[in-house]
């Protein structure tokens, strides 16, 4: 007996969503077993790529939800309202979901986390974060046994492109950028992939499944690519290092007394040595570390985004509740891998208190001696320094460039503001973190 | 209620399952949830990595498998027999059973899935291919929306490591295996991983899950890397290539009309592309690239072997079954994703019908027009050529490599009969396939 599906939203994911639907030959026979009963959307006159019977098509989400005969609900539409609100229509209605909705989820995950396990239905969320890439599943059912330390990734294309593009041609950010909204790997309002919001988004549901409970979105530290500069791109292959949007997620020792689990996350630009897994991820690919114990460190790694990763992401969450439902049909309890139900508290620790490798650059005079100068105020400071090299020089002025060993944030920031006090030093032109 | 589980082998993979059992702390809660209640050991005196109970400890793995406490069978022995048997046995208890033992699931996966649907239980195998890389199930149940094309990978950390020190050091084969036997990354008898039998045994379990039927472990036409010559590595090099002990299973068009998928499924050396996604996999390091419709490509990379990411995966399953026990209880269905029943037949292509690119190294003598001769023979077998260099000649002998286009294998061997009855062409002293 077929299963229906209702979707909420026929844009480029929905679309491919329906594409796989509506021809299942050489798919996993499930897929045959799903049956696409009506689509949500805004202007129902306006021609799709893929071609549906008119009949399923209306204008009325909360009709999709109602329809007794949609047995999954598929949230496809994105942006945080009616999206909310459906969401939590369906699984009122005992309607397990699926969504592609990173916003909706990093900002309201805890409330439909709590509606859907008091309603004991499935929220599922694997085209949230990295596109195509199984990334969501593993971290909630293969990676279970393991103590995660830390989950990395590049999970935002369109800044992965623009920061390629800088590396390879030595290029401008805003001249990256122009091209790439040209050619349409970046939105007319880029906001939220160049500031990192969207990164933002997705270390924030990826860091709640890998550590067992919620994060707060709003309490994450993000830096993105916009203010970064040419020439620290450049400085940083001549040292060996790559620069990357990173969106990590870190585990700060064990559980404290009373069970809550310290977390160091962030998004920010950072220098990653040319031989790290994910220096050679480039374009618009995205790819996820994840380094726990004991499995070491695991790579997950492809498109993230578009229509048809997106559309895989999804349909794979379709099939996982296709297929649990004929474990112990529709009244059966949930399995708590997939449901993915927190059992633990997360709490950001304090950035200050965090510690990292650093790269700075200072804009100096060019006299003998500035090289010293720092290393030795570094030195007094207690920050160890890996290298330092002058990288530049003109009319009078100087480039030098820091590596620092890990060092803990506040007493780094103590020392730049020691070192910037400095006649020599003309400012602290760049400041970027280091793996 | 904690589920009992019964552990067959106690050695490194064992080992590292049961130190994750034994301290639940910091993973996932359903790990709590799971107790250690015998394990069956060859020599019970022998001092072990993790210390367990005596009274857990037993020299008869059916007094395991029969235990009534022992709710999910681990088999960890590795080897044919007995473990074919016991998890024969086990299945027939109408107890799951997880295993990491790829030569059992590659020659009797078909007559151990077979019995397991019959009586309704789980066989799962993540840890059998890619040590502790989550791709068993991202295959079963995250990518089933898709066509699968192709999956290859560098799925035996052995013949990596081996071909990455050639590659860094120059090194001849021999020298590097001698090494890597007295640094415990080969073993003493080295054919089941350097003739390639291992990446056979694990092509055919991924190939049966991406395509959803069995395929025929003793069809797969399999080389090694133990005939490789040093200078072929450099050379690939100089052409902007690596050589990387390949496992491919690639779809060949649609099913037919009886409903058999065929498929080209083999194991070699084959150079890729530097800029290829596997190219950049070193050391003992797998990675499995997947590439669907619509999905695209994505790659999974980790530790292939090792106790620890061994054990992640095993774990993985005992998890899954735990899981889904939640949903129905032990008498509910099966999901069909985890149990990955087969759903199509296939069959392999002959060899001869399959087409790839190549490599060739001809020794000829070093005399002028030597090259335009080979060009000119390829040209009329109708091989079409990318690239045609002499890279080095010596005392009136000189070594000419070819790069072909795609050509069909038949046509290709054809070919290379036919140039190797010139008088100036000394021999074919190598052939590799190229991606």
């Amino acid at each position: 007996m077929a299963i229906g599906v209702g979707l909420l939203g026929l844009g480029t994911v929905g679309a491919g969503v329906a594409a796989i639907l509506t021809t299942p030959e050489g798919r996993h026979p499930l897929v045959g077993g799903l049956q696409l009963r009506k689509v949500a959307v805004r202007d129902p006159g306006r021609p799709r790529p893929v071609e549906l019977p008119a009949e399923l098509i209306c204008a009325d989400p909360e009709a999709v939800v109602d329809d007794p005969a949609v047995e999954i609900v598929v949230e496809v539409m994105g942006g945080l309202e009616p999206a909310r609100s459906l969401i939590l229509r369906a699984i009122a209605a005992g309607k397990p979901v699926v969504t592609a909705n990173k916003a909706v989820i990093a900002r309201h995950g805890e409330e439909i986390a709590a509606a859907a396990a008091a309603r004991g239905v499935y929220v599922l969320i694997e085209a949230a974060v990295g596109g195509g890439i199984p990334i969501i599943e593993p971290l909630k059912q293969s990676l279970g046994g393991n103590r995660i330390q830390r989950v990395s990734g590049i999970i935002n294309g369109t800044t992965n492109y623009i920061l390629s593009r800088m590396a390879d041609e030595g290029a401008a950010y805003e001249a990256v950028l122009a091209d790439a909204q040209r050619l349409g790997y970046a939105e007319a309002d880029p906001a939220a992939d160049v500031e990192g919001h969207d990164a933002a988004d997705k270390i924030a549901i990826l860091a709640g499944l890998a550590y067992g409970g919620p994060v707060s979105r709003a309490a994450i530290p993000t830096e993105g690519i916009n203010r970064l500069e040419a020439r620290d791109v450049a400085y940083a292959a001549q040292l060996g290092f790559v620069v990357k949007l990173l969106a990590v997620a870190q585990r700060i020792g064990d559980a404290d007394a009373t069970g809550v689990q310290a977390l160091d996350v962030r998004v920010h630009p950072t220098l990653l040595p040319v031989d790290h897994p994910l220096a050679g991820v480039n374009g618009v690919n995205n790819a996820i570390l994840v380094e726990g114990d004991p499995v070491g460190r695991v790579m997950f790694y492809g498109p993230g985004a578009g229509a048809g990763p997106t559309a895989s992401a999804v349909v794979a969450d379709i099939l996982n509740i296709a297929g649990i439902r004929q474990v112990g049909g529709p009244e059966a309890g949930l399995d708590p891998l997939l449901a993915a139900s927190s059992w633990r508290r997360c709490a950001l620790v304090e950035g200050a208190l965090t510690s990292h490798r650093n790269y700075v650059r200072f804009r100096t005079h060019d006299q003998p001696g500035v090289i010293g100068q720092i290393g030795t105020a570094f030195g007094q400071a207690g920050v160890s320094i890996q290298s330092i090299v002058q990288l530049e020089s003109d009319g009078g002025a100087a480039e030098i460039v820091v590596i620092t060993h890990e060092v803990q944030e506040s007493r780094f920031r103590q020392a730049l503001a020691a070192i910037e006090a400095h006649p020599e030093v003309l400012t602290v032109a760049a400041c970027l973190r280091t793996l």
